[in-house]
């Protein structure tokens, strides 16, 4: 049942034109952008690493909660695309002048913006905005509050794909704090719409969410348990800054019982791979020599991360441009 | 009479190559910069909104007070045409070395910029600056203290002229915090220059500078007496932070006299067009009815700021470049 | 004697890949980035200031400790080599989320980045990042502690070289905190590796390394005497910041002993020229009638710089294409 939140992000004809959340989308639409996504790790790996895609578009980075890294991905993305990329942190700007959010966006579109790239602390932001901007502008969820993070999912769907084929077969086992991840509500909605034989949740009861099994999950709080036969290990950060009780003793007891350790990985299959969102926290949720062994998969993920948002933002740009075509003159000004 | 001030931004052909008042300026300048405008709306409404006109050429941002808003139009502008663009936070970062504004200027000069996009607190810094730089750089106004807004101006000319051609027969009521608005001193210059029919400047006595009637305006402090027979009402920002004393008893009280409400702009003609510079106060400056309503032109003000920009530096440029021709090897190292 | 930090930078053929330091560079290396910086005035004086000779290139720009000046010049000098290019403020970005800077650059890398642009405050740091990088990356040292800054040596090598062609026929003479200064220490290098036939180091007692006279320099502590004879005057900032106890009494004494005056350039040779890293302190070390005098170059240095650093990052990342031919499908993503 396709709720107003995934509705509003496709064209009439079912393609993309905002990537708001995972939920909603079909197995041919996550497909489209591994496939497209395939095709930008050329342009990444050639010398001259740039596509004229995007050129003369404009692409805002609208970070209402600090992140560097996940900023500088989408920075790349746009750059390699050959947009032109406005980085604004809106929380230190518009909020000493009293102006209101949708005034900012208003305004930015006005500008005749193409793309807003949406962090935000509060769950359902991005939704917010896409359902409040005028048909020439796409926007990009790239995480909001603890609802969804759907280019990190795809991104980890891109790296699954390439090192283990048919997701049909794979049994994946996600760690941690589901609770207030925003990464693994995305992964796991991504992994059922692509026919992932099994996927297991693990963690503690505090920091798995109570309706979880109804996610096609199954539960187990036993990390040991859950890996045997797994095919995919990946872990969460523990999102300390969101807990906001005391869900946890110590980090010490989370890593005695959830650390993704050497002799954990060995109970799963012998070429299962490992994969954190990053930046790991080595000691907590996983062993520095898991993290940089020769089962991690970490840093793949993000140098295939560059490939799918550049995917991700293109595919968007191009049903719009589609969907605009012969009504060009709707925004702005009247040439 | 043109003072040193207005001499100084143009070329010995009349050609503008600093953009720092619209004091001194004639209506042939003022017209070239809106028909240029006229001609970049067009860009912006194209899928790829790009023109090489300032391509390999550097533009500073020189922030010394903080406007994201003011800066973006100036970045989207720069790269719309195609310029590399450095923005600087000359409070935060040459201060603490105990560098001066000079040597600040010097040395990006020395680096081979070749315009400055000045904002400043203090009244008359844009011209300071440009009188200082080497015939290679152009100095653009981007506001200073509560003297200049020159940009912002010529867009509202511009906002005002695509929505009602002939200045000669328009009646235009500015409305607010007159005495701290660099905004509303422009205004007044270029619709002067321009030969509107009729400017009224609106407020309490304790906002409306003591000279004002000598920049050619009418005076009056009710605000229902002055709307009858308008064609533009013009809002402008309450410069809270420029208040230095209590001027005001309260916001609430502001907007009992003077807030541009739905009751009020219905004394002025059906077609008027409602204008602001923003961000707005909705509830002090204006109701949100007529900001959001069919009379406002706000957001097409932002819209066609990013064309004037584009006008204005690319008028600039061009006019350096004429004048630099034959001389190139003036500044920086002999080839 | 070369050690691991002069090897480190160079390609198998000599070429250079990294650029850390000054020391173990031979006089044909130093002479290919002046031959070369030389070809790039040509693209800074002309209208279009734009090769490209980096397109598609990303150059990430990592600040450990804040250097608007040093961090522009790079900027500048990359876009004019049409790279994209990332600043990146890690003190900011990385360590609230615990992130180690080993982290931060594997995850750069992993982006694809191609060129580290580093500065920090510890002695060694960019050596230590060019001994952690894969193959595809070039590290350029904008600064580490107070050790190295070679490409600000280089570039007054170039200002040097441009005014005064022989290198051996030159007295040189260096005045001030050449304890706590990374540039003096890669001038002398690079001096003495041009064939210097004289450099005289002149600072009070407490402000002269105590090895000083390893490094291939005479040493003087009275200016005056320090002064007949030279070709070459440099003053060096008075790194107030780097001063960890009172090693001078006050600034006024300091330049009543150091301070380049009028009156103590009349001691050198009639056409010797005064040179400053910047910014000046004036009154400290520098006159201000001096600083802005007919003998100085500072900003002729400034404008040169431009010219050195896209030099060296052009000849690095041309030597890392160069080895990586052939083997392009080393990091990251297989194609």
């Amino acid at each position: 049942m396709a709720t107003a939140t995934q509705d509003i992000q496709l064209c009439d004809d079912g393609g993309l034109k905002h990537f708001l959340t995972i939920e909603g989308l079909n197995k041919q639409r996550l497909t489209e952008i591994l496939d497209t996504a395939e095709s930008f790790v050329g342009v990444n790996n050639k010398a001259t690493k740039k596509v004229p895609l995007l050129r003369g578009k404009t692409v805002a980075n609208l970070f209402f909660e600090n992140s560097t890294r996940t900023r500088t991905t989408f920075e790349l993305a746009a750059k390699r695309l050959s947009a032109d990329v406005l980085n604004i942190n809106v929380s230190v700007s518009a909020a000493s002048k009293g102006e209101t959010l949708l005034d900012t966006l208003r305004n930015l579109q006005a500008m005749q913006c193409d793309m807003f790239v949406v962090r935000h602390s509060a769950s359902g932001a991005a939704h917010f905005i896409a359902s409040h901007v005028e048909p020439h502008v796409s926007v990009i969820n790239a995480g909001d509050g603890q609802h969804s993070h759907p280019t990190q999912a795809m991104l980890d769907m891109f790296a699954i794909r390439r090192n283990k084929s048919d997701f049909a077969k794979l049994k994946v086992v996600i760690v941690g704090d589901i609770l207030h991840s925003r990464v693994a509500r995305s992964q796991i909605h991504a992994l059922n719409i692509l026919g992932t034989r099994e996927i297991v949740a693990v963690g503690p009861k505090t920091l798995l969410p109570e309706n979880i099994s109804e996610l096609g999950v199954t539960v187990e709080h036993n990390l040991e348990k859950a890996l045997p036969d797994t095919d995919v290990v990946i872990g969460l950060r523990l999102q300390k800054e969101r807990m906001r009780s005391a869900l946890l003793s110590t980090e010490d007891e989370y890593f005695r019982s959830y650390g993704l350790t050497e002799d954990r990985i060995k109970l799963a299959k012998p070429d299962a791979i490992v994969m954190h969102p990053g930046p790991t926290n080595r000691g907590v949720e996983i062993e520095a020599s898991v993290a940089d062994g020769p089962q991690s998969i970490i840093l793949e993920q993000v140098t295939g991360g560059i490939a799918t948002r550049m995917a991700i933002m293109s595919i968007a740009m191009g049903n719009i441009e589609k969907s605009l075509s012969g009504s060009r003159t709707d925004s702005g000004l009247v040439n």
